[in-house]
């Protein structure tokens, strides 16, 4: 079964924006095994838009269309879609009746001025093609909508990229795989995605090498998600069980391969979000004392709701001096081994730990450049220590990295948050 | 002059990578007056791509390709268009040069294993079609190239965005400038970006309304690249000169109405930037002391290199104890007005000027939801503090803006950026 994308807007072809909604709806039209042919993006103009979508038809199973659905003039979508399949606009009463509550809601607020006049204005962005099939919206104003145009379901969603995932989520998804079962020959897809932090890409493909050769259905993709890689292993088969099966073998094999690289599996949950929620999950505090990161890995560390359990605060010590008084590093420290050494980070970790009585601390110190590198210390150069309540063990890592600032200094972050998952793993053990 | 673009590969139609190319495309032809008419993505698939690039040309008047011109066998552009143009692939020597160089380097560091297998791999990727025009690339193997198909030239680059850019700044800009120039009939843009923060786009747009009305050639647009709006003017006109005249008119008017909003104009400079380097060149110092932010206003104020003349430090202060301990908070203030409140928030700035001795020190502490709101304090409620060297008058800002959790944390570092570069221009006068 084969889609062809088509996306609308004058915004698109002038580049003022990036189309992240063909990407969207590709990955998920081909986990249900519809493969995208083409992807197209025209203006806001009906001879194009009639010559995409007449073409889109005449060569695709399925044609899915975002944009063109607001209340200005330049939304075309509906007027387009209604000539092409010979019917007139109609207004959507449901879509008209959110619309009014919402708009009420605002009014009573002192949100807006006058709810006649939006709404004049604003129904424009209700309506659909008489007789089309109707995909609510649960998030914005415009519905979806699907015709045949000459037997080709041709789906049209808003542009605005939540609006089009919450229409997807909740009930165009299913609908469309529904159409694809409907087409029998439908090939079931095993997937896992495993994250990987530690190592390059070509050191993680090549730790993969052969894995999936001799694997009827199965292949191996790498993405590179700086700092971290994606490794996405799929197995097809028309059988589910047998997928999954040849799926849960290689499972192992990955595992194996990437053992201490592969920190989780699946689409959302990060290294970040994965520290934190074990943090949390097991009471256990920490601070922060950042130098080079500059206060990214205290931001890191309360991205998650409710990360006030576990992060108690942090001292960004940019200044040398500012190490020394808020976090208790020695003069002589900094003398004799600099500000980027193990024996400053070592410090600026045990320091941090009394300071905030917590019983994680977690400290960075580097050079994250463009400027400041020597022979010795070159740019890319920085220490990590994690110190612990009760012990004087402090964990440490070194880094030679030389990338671009940005770049070293999320790489460190995501270091330290690695010292941090590896010590709950062995707090586990 | 019209144009199309095309981007070719299996990974954008499986909806792995985002296509930025095209929009990046697109922006840089509408500078050159060339007008995108459609942008399609196919497979690397060699019928899928003739078809592509055989409408392309019968609609278009200059065509740019993307992708598909690496190493391995999936990488087909140079063959196909070989085909179309009835010629052979040949070796660009250049290109070749530059390999056999780079890789002579990384043997020689270690790098790599063997010179000769590695570059009969990559020898595929330093080819173009025999008669082309070359277009180096400057920063990777493959160079573009551009061939006339019909009469119409098609150019051809690497999928790598950063190598992309990297060939159209280095010289096919101008080559395209001067096909359209040749053309004649050449619209000259006079075009101004205008940064905007600290009121919403609605409010931004109702400020400009009806200012470009009654002037020729001239439209305005605006783009929420949250938590800032950039608003677009642009004036068209066949004389440069005229229309340089009517922006510079225009620009009065913009700066009027948006006074106090805009700080700044043009492509780069952000509001993180514009603070940053204004703190170096005047040798003030800065420190911090963050709560709901977690560390995201040092972070931002460390982007930049050189961000140590400047950024002295700062606490993060997610615990109550911690804005006492470490910032000097009263424990009677929190008990008295809560951690999120003006008391607070400036006990917090004064505290960090103190412990820090910088010219400058501000202060962020709110509700950053979802949890946590009352009816008197609900999510989004922020208050910002900016503290100055040498008085005790403490310029305070208030948020009460009920958005996501990570939509307030950047708008509160933001609006503390914002008092400093008020700060900064108070200075000034």
């Amino acid at each position: 079964m084969r889609a062809e994308i088509l996306t609308i807007g004058d915004e698109l072809c002038r580049g003022e924006i990036v189309d992240t909604n063909s990407a969207y709806l590709a990955a998920r039209l081909w986990d249900l095994d519809i493969t995208t042919r083409w992807m197209t993006s025209c203006n806001d103009d009906v001879a194009d838009m009639v010559d995409a979508m007449t073409r889109a038809v005449g060569r695709a199973d399925v044609v899915v269309c975002s944009g063109g659905l607001g209340p200005t003039e330049d939304d075309l979508t509906v007027d387009v879609v209604s000539q092409l399949a010979g019917v007139e606009p109609v207004i959507d009463e449901p879509a008209k009746a959110r619309m009014l509550e919402r708009f009420g809601r605002l009014l009573a607020a002192g949100g807006v001025g006058n709810v006649e006049e939006l709404t004049r204005i604003q129904l424009r962005q209700v309506r659909v093609p008489g007789g089309a099939r109707v995909h609510a919206n649960p998030v914005g104003l415009a519905p979806g909508f699907e015709v045949a145009l000459r037997g080709v379901p041709v789906v049209c969603l808003p542009g605005v990229p939540r609006e089009l995932y919450g229409i997807w989520d909740s009930g165009l998804g299913a609908h469309l795989a529904q159409l694809r079962e409907a087409r029998g020959d439908v090939e079931r897809i095993a997937r896992r995605i495993y994250r990987a932090f530690g190592r390059g890409e070509s050191q993680i493909s090549q730790a993969c090498r052969g894995l999936v050769d001799d694997v009827a259905g199965a292949s191996i993709h790498y993405q590179v998600k700086f700092p971290e890689t994606l490794v996405k292993l799929v197995v097809r088969d028309r059988d589910q069980a047998a997928a999954d099966a040849r799926l849960a073998q290689l499972d192992e094999g990955v595992r194996a391969r990437l053992a201490g690289i592969v920190y989780g599996t699946g689409d959302t949950e990060t290294l970040v979000e994965k520290v934190t929620r074990r943090l949390i999950e097991r009471g256990v505090t920490i601070a922060a004392a950042e130098s080079c990161t500059g206060g990214m890995l205290g931001e890191l560390l309360t991205r998650m709701p409710g990360s006030s359990k576990a992060f108690l605060g942090g001292v960004v010590a940019y200044a040398d001096d500012v190490k020394v008084r808020q976090l208790g590093v020695a003069q002589a420290t900094l003398a004799a081994h600099g500000a980027v050494s193990e024996q400053t980070a070592q410090e600026m970790a045990l320091g941090a730990r009394e300071r905030f009585g917590s019983n994680l601390a977690v400290a960075i110190t580097g050079i994250a450049g463009p400027g400041g590198g020597t022979p010795d210390k070159p740019v890319g150069t920085v220490w990590i220590a994690l110190a612990r309540r009760g012990s004087d063990d402090v964990t440490m890592k070194k880094l030679s990295w030389p990338g671009a600032r940005d770049q070293i200094r999320l790489l460190s972050s995501w270091w330290a948050l690695k010292l941090v998952d590896e010590q709950l793993d062995r707090e586990n053990a």
